[in-house]
């Protein structure tokens, strides 16, 4: 059995929690919090919650612990710290600061011998594995990555800093159109405006000034004023009603040519449908945690992506089974 | 520069040369086929075309041999024997003897310090490791593969045996409704018949019965009996000019639940649509060819497969660049 710790307990840590159950060579062995242990209340029954700062008590109970904090603050620290004392993985999603990061899990992982992999999840994560894979057998061709239909935290969040608004649901939606014209080897050159719509759900303050509040979203720099954007103002209860879900999802694409001349068209898809994006994100963590724990097994030490992960650590299955029934 | 052997110069081979010329680390060193050289013209220039009995001569010359025999009676000879002098990849494609195919291989490079890489392209191949990241995410789901719409090979060459038939071209078509339904979670149980129909354009001997040959192609145990089969008769000029291509392509799809009771649903879809079936699979076994190079450089050997290899050795980039430019 592989025994998995979980460091942070929000979404991600219990969609880990629910991972780690679906898994049969996998037990969960505690859940580490920064909040007062007596007022988290885990799932699983007959698991302790522990503080964080109690967690190098548990070096020799856990095999893998599984980061579930934020990227903007949290792993950049937390990940080579723990990194220190256990195989680690987290979700870190801030691309640009990856390099940064990998180096600082890296130095970490190879001082103590243990194996941190990062980045893990959709987008990075499944994701960037299809844009790898598909860049190397189509070395002639463009890439596209659309995402939604899905909640964007990033983007809700900076709606209801605009004064009037009491809370909002933003959705980060693909253009059909610019999806078919790739899906058709067009390959057209997309604006930011051109790949994606936004849509809003917004619960007003009381007296608030709709008109003003719809401007001020859609005039947003960075968030809004690039894409075509529609507010829809609902009442609390709507929102709790028809938008309490997190899903999302996406699609990478590469198009590309063969041929001695390049006369044939080739197009690579892939795509995400998901009810819930931390169970999902939280899943892909689970398998990338079997992958820890063997590459830990064998010796190896220091930071490591996807892109240095053999497929076949990530399954609980055998390579004779896997062979036999996958290949 | 990664010196690569072709061993076969058929469809495959010929696509092989084309995806070399497309990787800037890769260059063409020899052909190598069972035909007299002298008849055998190929695309390169400069580059030799040579007897395959002449291939030992070569082995301080080429660092990957890819074998571009086909998987019924070529491969599970020429790849362990090969094997023994060369780095060597092939696209053996008969699912049920990939065990025994494995086991031959990996012996013969074993003692030779080689490496082996065995069923590359896209099923098996990309198929198959879409399979398996998609199980090792989602442990609860369904698998479900469609392939088309396509020619497939040994359905035409079936439907060239019948009497009365001159030529013939045979497309795999997915059901659209059955993979709408795999979309939209129904987590159908289809039977063959549901997930694919057979269209066959046949070009009749003079003479022949035309009502004969529809009703022996539709009837023909396991290549169409299972299957809602259409034949069109069409001429000779008509094959020639509308289906002459080797299109394609398909579906893998992997439908999932998570969260603590499985109250989330997800959709994982990997497709490929391909002008030209043979070059795909030729591009897909260039980038492995660099896999094996490498892992030959590391010491590697031994017989692998598309799970036991790490998505970076895929890539011309090195680690740094891939984690700044596609994580």
């Amino acid at each position: 059995m592989i025994r998995i710790g979980i460091l942070g307990y929000g979404n991600l840590g219990r969609g880990v929690e629910c991972a780690v159950r679906q898994n049969d060579d996998m037990e969960l062995a505690a859940v580490f919090t920064r909040r007062d242990p007596a007022d988290v209340k885990i799932l699983t029954e007959g698991v302790p919650v522990c503080r964080i700062e109690d967690a190098e008590q548990w070096q020799d109970r856990i095999d893998v612990m599984i980061l579930c904090g934020g990227s903007a603050t949290d792993l950049p620290e937390q990940t080579p710290k723990f990194a220190e004392m256990f195989n680690v993985i987290d979700s870190f999603d801030t691309h640009a600061r990856i390099p940064e990061h990998y180096a600082n899990v890296d130095a970490a992982a190879k001082k103590s011998g243990k194996v941190g992999i990062i980045s893990v999840g959709w987008d990075p994560g499944m994701f960037s594995l299809n844009r790898l894979y598909a860049n190397a057998i189509l070395p002639d061709g463009k890439d596209y990555t659309f995402w939604g239909k899905g909640v964007s935290q990033g983007h809700s969040d900076a709606i209801r800093r605009v004064e009037g608004v009491r809370d909002a649901k933003q959705y980060t939606i693909p253009v059909e159109s610019a999806l078919e014209a790739v899906r058709n080897g067009e390959n057209p050159d997309l604006t930011t405006r051109q790949k994606h719509t936004r849509e809003c759900f917004v619960v007003l303050e009381e007296g608030a000034d709709a008109a003003k509040v719809e401007e001020e979203i859609k005039t947003m720099p960075n968030y809004f004023s690039d894409y075509d954007t529609t507010v829809h103002f609902i009442s609390e209860d709507e929102l709790k009603r028809d938008h309490s879900g997190i899903p999302h999802g996406g699609f990478v694409l590469r198009s590309g040519r063969t041929g001695w001349d390049g006369e044939n068209s080739h197009l690579i898809e892939y795509s995400l449908k998901l009810d819930s994006n931390p169970e999902f994100t939280s899943s892909v963590l689970a398998a990338y945690a079997r992958a820890a724990y063997r590459l830990s097994q064998e010796g190896v030490s220091g930071c490591r992506t996807v892109f240095d992960i053999a497929p076949a650590y990530l399954s609980a299955k055998s390579g004779e089974e896997l062979r036999k029934t996958m290949l």
